[in-house]
């Protein structure tokens, strides 16, 4: 079977890890910053330099066409080039660069194909830079108000907007994608989780972006002095928020054992050794696939009391976001494809966001993962080895073909 | 029996309440600041009209004394006259105005007394501009190193040295209470509590200074990102924190239940709600009269796993001081006093630190309680109402004419 190149795949690896290069492992390769220009660079002149056709539309977002026959939709592929502060050279990247790869594949291969084949950079899906994240998958599938991103400023003050203008990548909106004129979208990317390696598979076959909701708990105490007031006239809101985690962790154990949970942040005020805190505050982060028992961790917040310890309980709602399940033909897809490259697969759902879970919106998508190593991910430690990443661009590269043959 | 005067102490509390008021309820009266010079101006003005001679010390400590017969050693009474940030009108502004009010009866009622009288005000109790707290009794009583002091800088670099020299009040080290030319220390305080107002009490009668211990707890675990690390592969450090915190409160709770014990700190890095913490810190602060029982609290923290929750648990200590008692004679006389006025006491030992407990190295020292209402302390809402203060007067009065007739 017709395979991608491990040289060419390498090497692309290494030359992008050079755009914003830490120095000690990593990139800081922020959105539209010089380091992601540069990258766009290299990445262009490497797709012109295959016969492809570049364009970019009003957000910068960059598609580059491979011809197929005439009138035939697309098959898209690709992911971001930006990263976070002190990120790592796979998150994003590597969906680019093995979707580049394939189409390398093809061309050097002169391997047989009708439909068009197109490889995107979405702009800005970290949103390290500007917030939100995946901001121009969000405007072009209407998920969010394109004036309102434009107006999106980072620590220096500099908008969107104005970065956009200077990037000399902004093109017109006629050429976002069109979902008549495509047929499939497929993003490859790292698992950023541990699963993958740990359970020595290859292949992560992902059959959508888990659901989540997102909490902020408060606890109102009284403040006091450590060594005057006698516990028994204590409301200690630390004590209240401890008693709380601990119960959401005892009654959240008893849901499904997919279900990831996460309080990530706590602060307590006046947050001096010897004052009883009056504020205790927490996040509360769920995933799950599953809508139901999403609504099964609801009902256990739900259920914490008024009052805890002698203090006041209560909790907002800070975001949530609904399950994306991907196309289950393409699904299906990588996964026999997968096999017939005899890799190892494992069903899974996403934890993190993606651009694809908008894009599913208007376009048939799924993704492909690949293991990261120690589950690393957002550091400079991210790592994949470049033969795991191989096995990507090859599921990748079939997956392509077997829509183009089927379609 | 002869009574301080409410009118007087009122208006005492009134006046000293301009120094530094913040306009809402509480004063701002940093160490040596504009405010504190004003207030310590207004005392000496008030002493000289009452016929005392004023000293200060190296360290700026005020004392003031009523002569008596020559030669006899002098009973002493004072506290402190500066405050925290925001702080209230009666900590250790107090202890100075009923001294000054029990010299003032002594003198408006002519009453006959053989030992001179010395009204004190200790620089920089509270160490809020200056650390550490209770510098100046520190240095007289040789606790602390006067040049390593005298280095100590405010937030905008200006040393205690200079504030010193610059406030007009550094006076000869030969004016530091001599040891052998005085017989007692008598320091009335609010209790910074809740314990006498909520038991209806009028004095309390203090025994001494608990002793405490603060340790500082470390969690070292692995950072992962919430959406993708299932939880058996976590090691959640803010998890095996909580499990601690429960740990200690279910085991420290068993001890003597006037053992009191706080966690008043916390921290979680990377604190993001999508990131599991990796590290956690939280402080321990724990008092209790007896030393036997700080060491159970001791076995209690030592017991706590290397390991929890796949977590490092580490401990240092901060701090530690031993319990202080007081000088059981004079603990008495202030007991039989408050009694003899008719008033409710209760023995109990002081959770705060105090000059007096400084002082009790070098002279037989006590104090006395007033109740803080709601046990607020530090803020701007402390509070006890003028009859509760003259109470805490007249037991202070009667305390000195006793040690006065006694000695």
């Amino acid at each position: 079977m017709v395979s991608c190149s491990l040289e060419r795949l390498e090497d692309k690896i290494k030359t992008f890890s050079g755009f914003g290069d830490t120095g000690r492992g990593g990139i800081t390769r922020f959105s539209l910053s010089p380091e992601a220009l540069a990258a766009r660079e290299e990445f262009v002149k490497r797709c012109k330099a295959l016969g492809m056709e570049v364009v970019t539309d009003d957000m910068a977002n960059v598609y580059a066409t491979l011809p197929g026959e005439e009138g035939l939709p697309a098959i898209m592929s690709g992911s971001h080039a930006d990263s976070v502060r002190q990120g790592g050279n796979y998150d994003g990247i590597l969906g680019v660069l093995t979707a580049l790869e394939a189409v390398e594949t093809i061309v050097a291969e002169k391997i047989p194909h009708r439909h068009p084949i197109k490889v995107v950079i979405w702009t800005n899906e970290e949103g390290a830079r500007f917030e939100p994240a995946m901001m121009s998958s969000g405007v072009i599938t209407g998920k969010f108000d394109k004036e309102k991103m434009l107006a999106s400023k980072d620590t220096e003050g500099i908008t969107f907007k104005e970065a956009l203008e200077a990037s000399g990548y902004k093109g017109q909106e006629s050429n976002r994608i069109d979902p008549t004129k495509c047929i499939a979208l497929l993003e490859l990317h790292i698992e950023q989780g541990p699963v993958l390696e740990a359970e020595g598979i290859d292949i992560g076959v992902v059959e959508g972006v888990c659901g989540m909701i997102n909490y902020e708990f408060t606890f109102t105490g009284q403040a006091g002095h450590a060594g005057t007031t006698p516990m028994p006239y204590r409301k200690d809101a630390l004590y209240a928020a401890v008693k709380i985690i601990q119960y959401l962790h005892e009654e959240l154990d008893k849901l499904d054992s997919k279900l990831v949970y996460t309080t990530g942040k706590i602060s307590a005020h006046p947050n001096i050794h010897t004052i009883i805190p009056d504020i205790v505050k927490f996040t509360l982060d769920a995933r799950h696939q599953d809508p139901e028992v999403i609504k099964q961790v609801l009902a256990i917040i739900e259920a914490i009391p008024a009052e805890v310890e002698k203090c006041q309980t209560g909790y907002v709602k800070a975001w949530a976001r609904d399950t994306v399940s991907f196309y289950t033909e393409y699904v299906d897809l990588v996964e026999k494809n997968a096999k017939k490259l005899n890799y190892s697969t494992k069903r899974m759902y996403s934890g993190p966001g993606h651009d694809a879970q908008f894009l599913m919106e208007i376009l048939p998508t799924t993704m492909i993962f690949v293991p990261s190593i120690g589950g690393h991910s957002h550091c400079e430690e991210e790592f994949t080895p470049v033969e795991a990443c191989l096995k990507g661009a090859n599921v990748l590269l079939h997956t392509i073909l077997a829509i183009d043959h089927n379609k």
